[in-house]
């Protein structure tokens, strides 16, 4: 388990200073076991090299915090907002992003010194700032960190990605993996249905803390059925189960589009799974090893979570139905999900960089948490009575919003705070590369 | 106006069986005034030859009703079922559908003759048919009805994408343009909001006859806010506006897939039009002319839409908020549509080769039916509840439910009786080849 | 046999007017066996529509021949000329070539009225030209009735790969197969090294005709070493026999980018054989049968020649030997190549649609002319002090100098008349739909 | 000017050996002024990482000399055998080419330890090596010095390449521009043709030392022209002004497959210039500066070099119209060129990262030998009677001799001993990222 509280906890503006600078110095401890090598690469055009999220962070709190609040900012380098934008069109023109992983100069050290030369003119408009400015910039601040909170996962599942090309050392950590104890049958939990409020008011008061992302909201009101949800995640030894029978052959299984990414991409099982002599093997953060039976099955796209639901004879739950239930889970036991809870991302011994096991049955829902990102049959849309920001920040969510479905629960890789239930992640239906995986419904 | 009753209308199974051949001979009649050339071409993957559709809309028959219920029937030849089978796994394999307009052979008088081998077959096990034997053929012979007919209008998109490779000679038909008349200035008619019943029961009393396809089942309760709809289709003299404005080229109106497909395509304007020295012109099925400001934009696809509505400062209406519409409009006018009552599809006059002006304000909704594909901001999902039929027929269109947008509507092309209000067609977000429009709806 | 003297000889003024109109008429007659569905389609870019040959050769005429020299001549319709120009940069803009198989109208029929008109024009300015006129046009009609036989050819090569697509109907003429006999071993004739003269004096008397490509001009000497040539053509049998001894899977008998051809393209026997249960087949132009191990083996790229080559310890020879072996056979015999003498293209009842056996040995090089383009060693460039026409004529072959292997010798589709020791075909090497063969040399 | 005799001359064996060792030292020279990031990345297929070429020329070694003639030789690590073979079919899989790029692992530092490791063991097997044994592996180090020299060259035409995607901090090294001076009008040397002898004998006395590529044999007899040679290489003035003709634009100056090529690749000036507010500037080894009119025109195309052949009246010489003048130069100066002579590359200070000027007429042949390659007209074929070597070292050039053209004359990164007058270059007619250069002949 990554241990608690690595972050601090809180929304009032001071703290919100505090854990900045916390999260700051997160980010590079998760790029210092990398070389400058590992680092620079970019295995496919959805990943991002580290050294670019570490800049790419940075330039955020230069563009949308120094620049407009710090009197007499100077960049630390015209050229950065250029290299280092993401996709804000607002903001200019960009690097193209397929090339990132050729950008050479600034190499990490460099990098290092933009982070800390960022870093010391945000200590100069904060640590001083009087309660006003603390006040009105919080939010700013906020965001920031949640933007490079996000950005720490991403760059743990980018290396994840690009360290596969090395073949023969491939890991980032090089723990021992510890084995995962026998989770036992699934069991299915009845909710009952009826209308319910999902999603978050603006400024209502909030679930866990004072920050939201917009596309958590407005909250309102919708129909949900009386559903069965599985208690835990599906296993790989399920998923085994499903190759043997044939799933990835069998077309009625799947979605027109899927089987022909399936065909086109010729998938025969999870990505980074592969078949040995003495049967199939992981890739993990902390090398490759022989596939646990008893671990959920992770880095599968939304076309083979669907398509397994198929063959089990089930189907995926909604992004309703799913924060139905982790509600309803939280106000049944008086903690969301006391022993999957999130903890802080450690920087130095983060013992979590792949999902655990189930644990044993427990009467409760296991894993909704911080194991897998969970598949739901929900497209990723707006809210309605959604509006975004004014403004470049306002590109954050909504312009992703189609062909995406929703995702929901937090990885192993997912840091702390962003575990609540009405958190919407979102990918396209045949990426892989993100650690999402299945829970099963039914009606 | 295309002329009213040109197929039978009624559920009762012999009157199905008469709309059975009527229907097959409106087939031959759209091909009709094409030569074997143009009935031979395909323009691009989305799109399928002319001959083609005779063909596979033949091939449905033989092989879901002539094989299992007429005692000795012989296929006609035995390659047409990989010929012209088109996406139904069950079946077997198919000939590679991009490669559809590289069929020669049979020609045109060859799929001619198999279409009288399969309607004498029709006849023999129809015609003399007892009470009960047409019972129990009449939903399959209805869903063959119904799948001929969605063949009918693609044959007449597909065509009039084909024929625009000719350049200089590209009217499938060549009767005149007549004008459109002054529209008027966009209304808002208010809705009440709540919770709505959509789609259909299963085995309930039916909205305008006995058949529906399985995507509109089971009927359920949505919860729908109270908002605005616009009384008619967004305009060609709107939307120049809206390129005059630079509305394509402001990437902030545009969600991101959205943007690079334009940007990839090259996108200036919708679909079939063209610049010329006098200003832009359009083709259309019965040739080329400048484009009307009256007549309802059309061939944009669902991004342009969604621009579109954010440059107006409004959105897409849901597909239950346009269904909610629908039924209200029908129960307080006591017909649908009075003024835009979809007629049978006229083989030898139709006269609806184009969709219509909305006509003068009249307090009512306008265009509802008939004249455009009005894209909504729902993505194409099952209803709760939802099970594709068994065997090959189930593929008919579960396996279609992701990466798609539901539209409404029906188009001037669509057959009588596909304009009931539960009627769901569904699009992928870029193709634009489908006579398809946009209707504002705002909070 | 193709009957001989289908068409008249001889390069007198208005012996090549006559000329001109039997040539034209055969290339009616080879679309003849066509439906305008045959007619319409282009199976690759590389391919054209047998309409297309018939207007591109029409329109040939009439940018050429007619406009500029025909008082008054009116164009049949302004738009073909964007139609059917092929690659003409200086003649104009036009129609995309990979898109060919799209243009459905003109018709077959509208083509016909086409070629009328223009030959009709022919005819007013011809039939009765004056010796002066007839003089001054008659090497303009030589270069329009060359550039006809080369698409006549085209159009029969183009049709073979198009009726493939049709998986169970692919003839173009429905003639039996006449088995070819025993051919023998092959056997070696040395040919004795010096400096050769190749190619053609610019205004010298000619070899058999006053008619030559730019591209065989001008004449020069060049260095040829001794060297042996095979006395016949590889046979199917010798291929079968470097399949089965594992050369498509070897790649040390490959060039570099023969390789990755051969692996991108998945070739695993030449273009048009199949494997059956018994055994290999092959698509020919009338229709499919079991390969025949005397035949020539034909439709293989120049990366597979190289291989062979390499294979059976020998080389391709270049296309001076070739050349140098020709000119001395036929000094020897008296004529060319007696047994192998190509005939007119007979329209009607034209007997060689595919290559001939070689026949027993002879003691002279067998199949030299008119079975299967043989494939040399030479990249396909300029002679030394080569220059191309004036004008759009000029671009008639020094264009394509780059990136082409030189093809001696004819094959079963050429027209009489392009036997000659000079002739220079060219293709790329990883093109196959060609007929083209393969002899060896060794030093 | 890059220093003289940086390298030991001669082909005794123990001098081989001397050389062997300077020649892997300047290959690490070469990569020192580079960072990690800097030689990890590649830039395009084509090119590979620095990192790569350092250990790909030590797994030569390794595989070739070490593996087979050191009792007891381990291998540095077995999966290197992988992850450095670049083509050697015979020698097993390699890592694919593309991907070379995301090898993070090795680092820079692990290559070095690779590079010790396998001069320890050749210093093991070569210091103390009898007379015998080092006669016998001395062809085998030329070999291997020879193919480490080639891709030093390789290495810094290729970072070139790859520091571009840096845009803002390109250069490799730092020195300042020197400007080039006046050059003059070009002049045209006469030469009088005949018969030449090109190539090199298999084992007779060479040119300038023991060693040639396989390339170079046989020697043999050709047929020269008398012609003219321009005495200078196309400046960049002279270039500007063929882009400011429309060069670019006229597709009649253009070979067709390299109009293609100039279309899709929208190619409007020589790779690495790019337009400012203030004229052309160019990418150099030593960063960004304004085009010098007097400079060399470099990193162009085949297709580009023949299209501006031909706008100038002029054409490219043959490969064996370069060898002759080449030749003939020597024997009427004393020296091949005196002023152009190649030298050792130099590691620490090696002056010549780009081409220089042409100097001033001198009545003599300028720019022979060291500032660009110079693209002949002559496609890259074997010589009659080559035959590559047995075994994998056989796949060291006769592989790559299609779709290829002959470069002659070597550049400013050629490193010294490969300025003989036989020596073959090849590349595809598209490829620019070479120190490519245009010689004009004429008739």
């Amino acid at each position: 388990m990554r241990s608690v509280n690595r972050t601090t906890q809180g929304s009032e503006p001071r703290t919100v200073i505090r854990r900045l600078f916390e999260t700051r110095d997160i980010t590079e401890a998760l790029g210092a076991p990398l070389s400058e090598a590992d680092q620079t690469v970019q295995s496919m055009p959805d990943c991002s090299p580290t050294k670019w999220h570490r800049a790419h962070t940075t330039w955020f709190f230069e563009t949308f915090v120094l620049g407009p609040h710090l009197a007499g900012y100077e960049p630390f380098d015209e050229n950065y907002s250029y290299l280092f934008n993401s996709y804000y069109e607002q903001v200019g023109e960009r690097y193209p992003r397929p090339r990132r992983g050729l950008v050479t100069r600034p190499g990490i050290e460099g990098i290092a010194r933009y982070r800390r030369h960022v870093d010391d003119a945000l200590h100069r408009l904060l640590d001083d700032a009087d309660a006003e400015t603390a006040a009105e910039l919080a939010p700013l601040i906020e965001l920031g960190i949640n933007h490079e909170q996000q950005h720490q996962e991403l760059l743990l599942m980018d290396i994840k990605n690009a360290l596969t090309a090395n073949l023969f050392d491939t890991a980032y950590d090089q723990r021992p993996h510890e084995p995962v104890g026998e989770v036992g049958p699934v069991g299915w939990h009845r909710l009952e249905g009826g209308t319910v409020s999902v999603g978050l008011e603006p400024v209502a008061p909030e679930e866990t803390g004072s920050f939201r992302f917009d596309n958590e909201e407005p909250r309102h009101d919708v129909l949900v059925p009386s559903f069965e949800l599985a208690d835990r995640l599906v296993t790989c030894g399920e998923w085994l189960a499903f190759m043997e029978a044939g799933g990835y052959d069998e077309p009625t299984l799947w979605l027109s589009d899927g089987w022909y990414t399936r065909l086109s991409e010729e998938w025969q099982a999870p990505l980074y799974w592969s078949r040995s002599d003495d049967g199939w093997w992981i890739h993990t953060l902390t090398g490759s090893r022989p596939v646990d039976p008893n671990e959920p099955v992770c880095h599968i796209s939304f076309y083979e979570a669907d398509a397994y639901a198929n063959w089990a004879g089930a189907r995926l739950p909604t992004e309703f139905e799913w924060e139905h239930a982790a509600l309803t889970a939280r106000s049944t036991t008086g903690a969301l999900l006391a022993s999957d809870a999130i903890d802080g991302m450690s920087a130095v011994d983060s013992s979590r960089l792949h999902p655990d096991g189930a644990g044993r049955p427990s009467g409760a829902l296991r894993q909704l948490i911080g194991d897998c990102w969970e598949w739901t049959g929900s497209p990723y849309r707006p809210y309605p009575g959604f509006s975004a920001p004014e403004g470049a920040i306002g590109e954050y969510n909504g312009k992703f919003m189609i062909n995406t479905m929703v995702l929901r629960g937090g990885c192993a890789l997912t840091p702390a705070g962003h575990e609540r239930p009405t958190y919407r992640n979102f990918f396209h239906p045949h990426t892989r590369w993100h650690l999402s995986g299945v829970r099963l419904a039914r009606d």
